[in-house]
């Protein structure tokens, strides 16, 4: 435990004070650039998916934009391949400082991912920005292994909330996703301040591009009574169980594409693959899928739009394809909660928004961030419908998830 | 770190379903016993200040009042004295079942303490009655210590949701108020059903006794800027400060009770003083004060106004009265908050609600738990500028507060 009895003195605030001057210094600074690559992200990304939408032929080049990103990585990204699972990784036994180029690599292969209709997200590559970003501050100023564990955090924190214009999600998220049933609070500060200050200027940025952040919106909340209780617990176990059905997706399309022994080759096959697929089921499926998540809030979707989204995300990122998998995961949600409206007797809304975040709450482990986040992007009047949603996953989607780097902290169970 | 990598098994289930709907029955049991408790409180409490404010004269009698809690706890609550340090102390290290009177002593002393105009809150009183209740369950069922300590944690979460109508915040502040610095998750199912519970209970009761929860309102939250960002980190260093001028007060005024050697004459001196205090400056600041926090969110108070009920509820914590320091320390962070209006340019009711919760988040040193009541009890407009307090606060109380039976899991710097 480790515990020390705490301590009554004055003369605690000189390195109080001290420690905050610097922690807000680094926030500063490092929420701002991360602030203006997050927008530059989410401009690229609107830019790719509009011109994608607009000529859709591109996506038979789907395997050519694969055997790109495939090559990019493969002569000049192998020490930053691993990504979200790197940072975790320097996070939990310290090694290198993360190389610079994670963040233009990642940036790259997302934007010609998502240009050529790869079904993948967007979060992973945010959060690598800021880590790759945040990291190299712990370089240039020398720092000792606590402070730089508290920068990549930083990095992540930002990232996030940069993305998503979810600051204290960011915050949270950082703090909640390092260890399985365990957070320490030692970052809780430059965390915090850093992930507002990147949503600050993520959010002039892109609002001065004409790019604004999506805005979801819950319009109806029942009164809780015993019955949406259970109701509310009932979609939180779905939720959570379909969670697990990514993160195992990923490995099993994972067997397959070893069998292709070059690397840039994979998301050659990938590709071709998809794009014949698309063909035939159509776009709806691939991108991030804005349009259709934003459906989900107001029409009862289809009972197999989630699955269809869970194999061809899986398959895209085991076939290499980069972007991460958290706005794949929030269609996935939304489209079962909207689904579920069919015999579930709570608003299809509330029911997509319950599912926006708790089947990312059960893929990740971070069930206070997805609660929070739920509650930045929908209000607080749905909060204790979202946050027994997003725990109740959690519980139920075991000792799995996304980010295969993740430790147990404390069992679930 | 005792952490195991994450395994991947269909084969948790059964243990994961056997322990969830383990947890779900006690969280409707202890819910609902908890919620009917805390409503029966509040209601005591709303007659109990009705009556005194209709009978002044009876202030007169608090050395009478205070005669019966000291002897009340003298002879018959040496075992429960402790309160909620007694709560922490079985979670850290677990010695006895906590005897069921707990909860009716803490009742009846704070009813009292109440009734004859002492300056004390009423969480204290609402968290041991809910640890009291729920670990009575833990000798009934021979819990293991593990079980044991999460029905502890159910109780105090309990307690708290149905007392102030915040669920979120209730689950998360019992994780987070055992260690400083960190917090496990096993508990956090249990604890957010039975908040959820206790909560919807409570505010049935309540709302059929014609006894609401106090709404608060922040109606005005400016856009976050540069220097607003500045003024709340500024707001927030001082609420921490301030904090800790409560813990230390508390240390004080006992270094005096202490020559009183026998404790049931501590609170009639205690009340003697209060009484004549009370005659000459009126009762402003006695009681839990509730008309004076709404007034802050309003009116800008007076710069002294927090500093007088600092010492008047630290003295009477300190002489023996009952009942709790946190809806004094919300008076005291709202009147602080609404008087710094006078020169920080921040809406006043803003400024109210983050000290409300920030200095309650400083005192605690429970900043998550506190954000959310903050954005339960205030909305989410304002939940950066809230939480940018609270975790400010939180990081400039140093390793002092309320509790003195927190151990210090992480340091914050």
């Amino acid at each position: 435990m480790n515990g020390f009895r705490k301590q009554y003195s004055i003369s605690d605030y000189p390195s109080i004070t001290k420690e905050f001057i610097k922690w807000l210094g680094f926030s500063l600074v490092i929420g701002t650039l991360v602030g203006i690559a997050s927008a530059a992200l989410l401009v690229s990304l609107n830019w790719s998916t509009n011109y994608r939408e607009a000529h859709k032929v591109i996506i038979w080049l789907l395997p050519i934009g694969g055997l790109f990103v495939g090559l990019l990585y493969h002569y000049y990204g192998q020490s930053v391949a691993k990504g979200n699972n790197q940072l975790l990784e320097e996070l939990n036994t310290p090694k290198d400082i993360i190389p610079f180029k994670m963040a233009p690599l990642i940036f790259l292969g997302t934007v010609v991912s998502h240009l050529f209709g790869a079904s993948v997200g967007r979060e992973g590559t945010a959060v690598q920005i800021g880590g790759a970003i945040a990291d190299q501050f712990s370089g240039w100023f020398k720092m000792n292994k606590h402070d730089r564990r508290i920068i990549i955090l930083m990095g992540i924190s930002s990232g996030f909330a940069g993305l998503f214009g979810t600051p204290l999600a960011g915050a949270v998220f950082a703090l909640e996703v390092l260890l399985i049933g365990k957070i320490k609070y030692n970052a809780i500060l430059p965390c915090l301040l850093v992930a507002v200050v990147s949503n600050y200027v993520s959010r002039e940025v892109s609002h001065y591009l004409h790019v604004p952040h999506t805005h979801y919106h819950i319009d109806a909340v029942p009164k809780l009574n015993t019955l949406n209780f259970f109701w509310c617990i009932f979609a939180g176990i779905l939720f959570g169980i379909v969670s697990t059905f990514f993160s195992k997706g990923v490995k099993f399309f994972s067997q397959f594409s070893k069998y292709i022994k070059y690397p840039p080759l994979r998301p050659v096959i990938g590709g071709t693959a998809m794009a014949v697929l698309i063909y035939f089921i159509g776009t709806k499926y691939i991108g991030l899928g804005i349009p259709t998540i934003l459906e989900s809030f107001n029409t009862t979707m289809n009972t197999y739009d989630f699955a269809i989204k869970i194999i061809l995300t899986t398959f895209c990122i085991a076939f290499g394809f980069k972007g991460g998998e958290v706005t794949p995961l929030f269609f996935i949600g939304a489209t079962l909660g909207s689904a579920l409206s069919m015999f579930v007797p709570l608003p299809i809304s509330l029911l997509a928004g319950m599912g926006f975040v708790a089947v990312f709450s059960g893929a990740t482990n971070t069930p206070i961030a997805c609660t929070l986040m739920g509650i930045e992007l929908f209000g607080m009047e749905g909060g204790v419908y979202i946050a027994i949603a997003c725990v109740t996953a959690y519980i139920f989607s075991g000792h799995t998830g996304i980010y295969t780097s993740q430790i147990v902290g404390v069992a679930k169970t």
